[in-house]
């Protein structure tokens, strides 16, 4: 059978399956097939509406027999080409899997669809005093978040979507259904398969549950901003804070490129300055501790003018600011795309790191905002520029090869939480060195005919 | 080339590559063929003691060549047949690679060969106010806990080895040597072969290198010992723990059975009833804070007699009390073997786990100490008995059977720190399902000749 009879022989079996949750309509395609950032549109062939991980399996057994690609699709947020069809196939959306199916407050921990997003999580666990911590700046869905290892400002001190997921059920590229590991906190029993799957972006499993870690909702918390006279001087307060072992929350950079969007956006009145936004939890007597060193080791570093949020409006408005900063960047920027870098170093590397980045973009005659997770020592420019101008995309390129380089130069990553997606694919090499040849391996032997979300992370 | 013929020229090939730092003699191959615990001697061929990953990579590639097994061998600590040569082939002994190669004060971390022991790291970093949290029992090298994915007292805080194991450096089965990832706090660059090889006890590739976090030593410690009027109580206590996002550094569970012989072993007192040790890690303020909390939380489930440890020396003879469990049992039951489960379930079922294990162990009529690391919801019990008797093996394989059966059946694990190894083979289908075939085409496709510990985890 060649490729179109094939394809036509799937979607036929697929309509029959499926009914109404199937289509083929020129406008959902096109909403799946297209993201927010730089890249080029890419449709797939046809979007499935899979109710249950059972389903799930029934089309992923059909892609399997007719050899045709399947790409999961949570809520669309993800930054680096993710869910785009770009070997054509069946995209997975999985809006109608959005069930938080179990929750369990004495082991703190629940079970999700992959469908359901994470303020979704948060709002129906709100009652019991739990929380999930892990905030990518969009509301992404939680099989979204464990396929490509998201974090966000939170992961300082609650980990990543790595540290948070417990278990995972998934369904191979043959459709067999799996689950990873026992709720057990830890274990020893064979092979990590959960970590595996998280951030595997698609390629080795369609994840369809997710059982994560939740968190006591603290007794308090306090949030503070402190602007900076220099760059370096926030970061070395940021790399005090860490090794003196204080649990801080949350600790962000913010540039001063990003303060003037942001006091434009928000209608705030921020110093023009690089600022840390900063958040403490714990009970009332360690927030205090905790914020009075900090502002201590702040104030030795050139900080000043600590300003104090704790009351619950006062700390969502700050907070609303930051995680507001690219809506901030797009209003600042009309009519311009966006291209996001996400390099992560080492803490002792970070404020070289930032220096040098920052010379070369001056150098470059580009404005590119920076906000930065600066306590795991991941940062972001956010770089405005025209997609349809072929030398102002390749100038991009050029800045973005250069910082990667000298990311993983100073032994960091190519990306701290965005995934590699279609984006970073040609820096797999450079970071990962024969490394990368053991993961095509994996590929391979786990899907054979190459159908789970093909031309992600490498290229076989 | 039959098998006789591989093995003699390879053994020719190796002791030219490595002169006197390779042994045919009986009693080092005795030496790499005993554990400590209820398993049957098995010797390897010969055993090699190499300097550096280069130099393991070669004795890998000739081992690839003439489809010889490989077995990476510690501190012969492991408790499951880990490093029994049951299917022959070479032991590589990582005695002479045990140097601390980088350590860095500010990102908190280090990377030490394969063969540093946790003491030796320990001892090392002491003057830089930094220390590694990970405590098996035993005094194991850091390769051999990374391969085990070790845990111990303190995991209910800092985790295990699955969370502080930043990136290996490791050999794979043809001899390529690769290092897993970056030592950046975080990353979304591909599949986690850090979190694939920690844990898969030599079977993927030899970890030749181990890249960890550091801790700094908290400013204020403070221990306790605190007797129930009954397990249950004892138990409860723990989740509540737990539950309330108190960040305990410790807190173990000793049963009745463990007490007395505790203080028969180390000539103490402690009454004479289920208890939990507890240790406290923080600021002054914070460790004060916790403790009073956590003394209330006890109370109010029957604790009592609350006794607390703040000098060095007050708790170290109480750490040192806990710690000497294996060797107090050995010492209580003079000419016995003895077998050791290792359970782990979610905290909600760990009362009725234990109580069920309980009412099932006198049932049989026999002794069983019982001491936990309950706050991760993981217990062993220390069963003696005579390895000589095949009534009474078959007596102790069917209560372990049954403890195993239980804890699946609960969501938990048959192993939550000692490993796979020969002893809980059996029970991996149980407990993963069709997990299992994942876990076996992995193994395949990395190790097609199976010369990577050969029979460990699973039978191919």
């Amino acid at each position: 059978m060649n490729d179109t009879l094939k394809l036509t022989a799937l979607l036929t079996k697929l309509a029959a399956l499926l009914g109404d949750r199937f289509s083929l309509s020129e406008s959902i395609r096109q909403h799946h097939g297209e993201e927010m950032t730089h890249y080029d549109i890419c449709l797939p062939d046809a979007v499935a509406f899979p109710e249950s991980t059972h389903e799930v399996s029934q089309i992923v057994k059909l892609c399997h027999e007719y050899e045709i690609p399947v790409i999961p699709y949570g809520a669309g947020t993800a930054l680096e080409g993710h869910f785009l069809a770009t070997h054509g196939g069946i995209t997975l959306d999985f809006s109608n899997m959005n069930s938080i199916t179990r929750l369990n407050t004495q082991d703190m921990d629940c079970t999700v669809e992959a469908g359901v997003t994470r303020h979704q999580l948060n709002q129906h666990i709100r009652d019991t005093g739990l929380f999930f911590p892990v905030d990518p700046g969009a509301n992404a869905t939680l099989g979204g978040m464990a396929a490509t290892r998201a974090s966000g400002t939170n992961a300082v001190r609650y980990g990543t979507m790595r540290e948070n997921v417990i278990c995972l059920k998934a369904v191979m590229a043959d459709g067999t259904i799996i689950t990873t590991s026992s709720r057990a906190k830890k274990s020893a029993a064979g092979y990590d398969l959960t970590r595996l799957l998280v951030g595997s972006e698609g390629t080795l499993g369609v994840i369809t549950e997710i059982t994560l870690r939740l968190y006591g909702i603290p007794e308090a918390m306090s949030a503070a901003v402190c602007p900076f006279e220099s760059l370096e001087g926030a970061v070395n307060t940021v790399v005090d804070v860490i090794q003196m072992g204080i649990p801080i929350a949350r600790i962000e950079l913010v540039d001063v490129n990003f303060i003037r969007i942001i006091n434009r956006f928000s209608d705030l009145n921020y110093p023009q300055e690089p600022t840390l936004f900063m958040e403490f939890h714990g009970s009332t007597a360690s927030v205090q501790e905790q914020a009075e060193m900090v502002e201590e080791i702040a104030k030795s570093h050139g900080g000043h003018a600590f300003q104090w949020a704790t009351r619950t409006e006062d700390r969502t408005k700050l907070w609303q600011a930051r995680h507001d900063g690219f809506l901030s960047v797009r209003a600042a920027f009309p009519g311009k795309d966006f291209w996001i870098t996400d390099v992560c170093v080492p803490l002792s590397r970070l404020a070289e790191c930032i220096d040098e980045t920052r010379k070369d973009i001056d150098k470059a005659g580009i404005i590119a905002p920076l906000v930065g997770h600066v306590g795991d020592g991941n940062f972001h420019l956010t770089i405005p520029y025209d997609k349809d101008d072929p030398q102002d995309v390749a100038h991009i390129e050029q800045i973005n090869t250069r910082l990667v380089t000298r990311a993983i130069e100073m032994d960091g990553t190519c990306t701290g939480e965005h995934g590699i997606g279609l984006g970073k694919k040609k820096y797999m090499a450079l970071e990962h060195g024969p490394a990368l040849d053991i993961m095509k391996t994996i590929k391979t032997a786990l899907d054979p005919k190459n159908i789970l979300n093909p031309g992600k992370i490498f290229d076989l």
